[in-house]
């Protein structure tokens, strides 16, 4: 199984509810250092997973959507942990993928896993198959 | 699949016996900084893996056992490995999950990965279902 | 010259003033991770520049008035940026350095700086004398 | 599952042939920190997945004799993609397990990773079963 | 003092005259990761350094002229080592700073420096004052 | 002001005298991953600061006399802490220099630095002049 993976960021504000967050109930944010992983099982003609300049491209048009934002706004009502942000970018990559965004070749990609930094010391991950 | 991952770190002596160690048979010593991951299928209510305050309270717990040791004491007649460390540290993480200490919700957890990393340019990593 | 430097991170939300800022002017937030190093010319009587302990502590203290937070209703009026926190940062540990918080051996420092971390490719540096 | 992984890098020269790869198409290079894993479901009987020193030194080996090289002399008409050396990397690996180059106990490895990081931001991976 | 760093990269071939370069006198290439710290002793009237987007653009223009290029045919008879490299992009920042690409608050800077990071284990910095 | 800076890692065993120690009194250990800094004003006639294959042959000299070691044999009644050792590591480094072990055009130096990282979390350094 072959992958590659690109990084990029994006800095939000939020707050949570439920008693287990604690002091994260409070309006606060992060940056999250996001890394976007594309698996496949053989490469293309071109020799690559996936052309990791449309990658990049695609992970920073997804993130650019939520960036410099309050996502208690965005998503009313949702609790917008690092593990659902994981997976909400996960998903819009892969829609990007169906639409094509990512090339034909993209077509052929068996999975895909966003891990999301919050810190030096904790971060987030989700992974789906296509 | 979602997991999360707290990272904390121990500082340790030991020695090895097995001439396959080398100039490591000595009395010497180790920093870990110690990946502890949590793996599960879906999000509880909380829209979380694990209690990520919790998870980096337990992790501490269970390097504290081992902080400032000499292991050669703590485990007489045993190779203390960076992998053999792995392994223990996963399964004492998985005893606490049992126990109720990462949380009621952390019985639903999947697996539990382990990754210690001995230098910059040397790891070692211990995962299991739970 | 000798120095130690401990790292530790802080979560907030705030917002910017200022064409400057572009989309940075609306609510949004950030994971800052600090590095606080502590400076002499002299090793005191232990070896040490300082306790680390206590500097990792006092450290921790002064993140925590700002943990989780959102620096607008802290500071009203002024812009948090990154430099502004690091001197911030810098000038409280120095307040506690006064205040015999990180121990007699401390007044011997003779300076102490202030980096944090906005993301993997931003960061932002404060140093001053004793 | 038990892994270790060594890490060490190589400088190479090259270019693609593809209109995907825009400018990259000109001659140019790059470093490549390169992770090489090695797992195993169970330890041997010195209580590691393999000689960490044997592993560094065949990794070293493999590095060598691509380090400091123009690819597209070494591999005439191959488009030598970060995706394409992960691959060559790792297989080279396996076949000097099992010449025995890691010892004896590498026999009973169960699968092999590799992965080349290009940049801070964009890596790729190979992993293969033995 | 204050600084801000912002981090890019630039992939580029060449080679090198001089016995003392060893195998890299043949032609071969690297990954520079590149961080551009600029320090100045006071903040501005927006309590910043200099515009960090500004910093960012302005360090890529500068890579982009590097990027993907055979540095024997760019600067030819030149050892183009990661020291050279270092001091040029800070002096080409140093330009644009002067021409005013950085703004005109950038005419407040009092130094520059440049990093070169060309693998995990060896870096190159030049540091200047304005 | 140029420089370079090589890395490399060591591995030992040791225990602290003095109550501010707490548990470090204990017979303990580390990895320290050591970053070496030599400075120079000048580039010399092949342009570069010193021979980094030198640099880190040397680096790694110094540290094969510390590695795999119980330091409180080494250095009896001497608190062997990370600032001691940034010292011992960069006097070393200096004697070497002045033995031509890093070539006639390193007597050119202007200084060298020392950062000792014992984790993620906690580094110290040293630096003097030549």
């Amino acid at each position: 199984m072959f992958s590659i993976t690109v990084r990029d960021h994006v800095m939000v504000a939020h707050s949570f509810q439920g008693e287990v967050f604690g002091p994260a109930q409070r309006l606060h944010g992060a940056t999250f250092v996001v890394d976007a992983t594309f698996r496949r099982a053989e490469l293309d003609a071109d020799g690559i997973v996936v052309d990791i300049g449309l990658a990049t491209q695609e992970l920073n048009a997804v993130l650019t959507d939520l960036n410099y934002r309050n996502l208690d706004e965005v998503f009313p009502g949702v609790n917008t942990t690092t593990e659902f942000l994981s997976k909400l970018i996960a998903d819009r990559l892969v829609d990007r993928i169906h639409d094509g965004a990512l090339g034909d070749g993209a077509r052929g990609l068996a999975g895909v896993a966003v891990t999301l930094h919050e810190s030096h010391v904790a971060w987030a991950a989700y992974e789906r198959e296509l």
